[in-house]
């Protein structure tokens, strides 16, 4: 069994869950409330710049050039692919430049991200890629649960969303990620298996009170 | 106003509302279940461990030495000083060393200390004092305000926790800090302090997020 | 006076020597033997991927989302357009794919990028980008000096590395950081102009023993 | 062979050298100029700031309570142990506290450190125990050695420094810090070990390049 295939043992339950979630539930159905979902858009927005973060401390611990070619490519695809979607639905949902250039961080997910980057400062290639992992991957398995949906790639809000999250080039960009955690973790010791499947649980259960955080648009203070 | 009035000026408002909470207000009416204090104990003992990271990148962020010194003695006192006190506790409510040593960390209490990490591990001096400050100076509100309270400096069990955040030593050790951050961020600009203020603010927040989470014996998973 | 201005004449004295050394001067006029370019290729190979680390570094510091994206080229620009032109030259002199990934980095050049990183990481962006300032802009002041000299330009080997640092292009690179420096330092306290000017200053000097190294082809062992 | 053996395998020809370079002998034979040894004494000042942030870093890296107590003595014994020394010899030297305030690290003293750091930043506890080996245990054998020479230990300036590096409380000091590499890296990978390997080699050099800096009173630029 790959190490993405244990890591996803660990994680299974939890990522099932975010099925049953109501943001995530509505969105597939057609029936999320446009503010939600403009509350979940600038959130991800501010979500990006720190996971743009994560890549880029995956360059500055990387010790070989292809390596950080890979990193570097993952922080542009980050600034300029996923962020590029997120301004043309922003711009739809009538969010202004300033509005964004202003947006504030809401505490569960400065938790998440402030997470993923401790895990990064202090740690090495392999808990980098793990800490980005549960958000890429699990966004591939709900993308591709919400396309089954009759209807949801129609939808004229939420079409583009379900699409983007389970095309061709998104499961690329993912595949690239675990295929580097494959690589990289192929011989790691017992005791480093249990601490990137922590790293791998923590930001799961993160990932779910995101999906609370977006439904309830709950800021945290 | 001294830059720390002025923090506190931004926080004064939650942490009022720390007195009111369930697991403060117990303690210091002494009917707080054990079973919880024991729960807080050993998170409080995972966020030590944490804390005194924080105060080891203000070692290394310093730049010179009678400030290395102190950041240095910080790290002491919460390893050596604090610590001990919590192993004294945990000795009494029958806290077994393998217990401790095999403790999970809470994702309330995981996100508090990563956010305190991220901004320590990208920040200045001054940002590593504030990110420590809300948590050093609000126990000794508590500690404080608890006292006041007939019997609760003589509870059997909690005595001791409100007698020591309300000591002088306890009170002298935060006095540090602030003088501290009153010290190095005397000339700082608008913008540093449109900064500080959301660390200290953030922060607070977490700081309640935490007894609520003590309350609950919540692992958050 | 620009802050750029002013951090120049700090380094005016260091840089108008490098124009003697002899590596450089051998450069300009063509006699500069193949054996002493090929090892400051290989060198400058190992330099340019720690260089792209302090950029990444950028990234992670930067608060706002254009100046993220500003750093994000730069780490692009260097491992993707500075290194192109690195590995066409290295092709020509006969550097294998196998040399270029086992090449190790001199101890002159391991002092020189660990600096800079030390400064990055523990600094704020200002010192990324003061960090990074000398190698770029004196790299401009040879390109154009040696230009000047008859003949350079057409040097069958060392010509394109002289209208490579004297281009349009390579100039409008150098002009970006060199704006980014003025505005993020605009108003600076004293203390911290007397910090980054040490850092211009220790960099200047790296870069003279970096050509040094160069020309003896001295690993430092 | 415990790992610390194989890491002096690596090193033991450029430690040799040591007992050769003039600084060493000359303060083993007594007659060093005392203006060299002034310099070195402030210029070792400045290192020990940077040392004491290496194990500032394993305290932040390091994952459980015992090992973070190990770094945190490690930073005591350098801030308040090693440091003292160095302030009653400065004493005798008449170098003055505004002197030491004031000091300027040397660019081959700032390089050694920088190094450090840079490893520490961005590697493991394993790297940051490995980067101070060096400096440590090098120490231990020049000391061990210059105490075998008649009239080394009474000589009345640099008796108290051969005593010094080469008593029982300074090697068991080093034992600690080697202890804690044959326990931590017990397991290591071979490629791990050729780059912790690579990293003893080069701070060894960089102790050789110190010594040197001393004799001639060497700022670098």
């Amino acid at each position: 069994m790959k190490l993405t295939d244990r890591l996803y043992e660990e994680v299974k339950d939890i990522w099932k869950g975010y099925l049953t979630q109501t943001f995530v539930k509505e969105l597939g159905e057609g029936t999320l409330g446009e503010d939600r979902f403009r509350f979940y858009m600038v959130q991800d927005y501010c979500y990006l710049l720190q996971y743009a973060k994560v890549f880029a401390l995956g360059i500055v611990k990387a010790e070989e050039e292809p390596l950080m070619r890979r990193f570097a490519s993952m922080v542009h695809d980050t600034l300029d692919g996923e962020m590029d979607v997120h301004k043309i639905y922003m711009k739809r949902l009538g969010i202004t430049n300033e509005e964004i250039a202003s947006a504030k961080i809401a505490l569960a997910n400065q938790s998440y991200t402030s997470y993923m980057l401790d895990i990064a400062y202090k740690g090495d290639i392999l808990d980098v890629l793990v800490a980005v992992l549960s958000c890429a991957w699990s966004y591939q398995m709900i993308g591709e649960h919400l396309r089954t949906i009759p209807g949801a790639l129609e939808h004229p809000l939420y079409g583009e969303w379900v699409s983007g999250y389970s095309s061709e080039a998104y499961i690329q960009s993912v595949k690239d990620i675990m295929d580097a955690v494959d690589e990289i973790g192929a011989d790691i010791s017992p005791k480093k298996e249990v601490y990137i499947k922590e790293i791998m649980r923590k930001c799961s259960l993160y990932e779910r009170d995101f999906w609370e955080m977006a439904y309830h648009m709950d800021m945290g203070d």
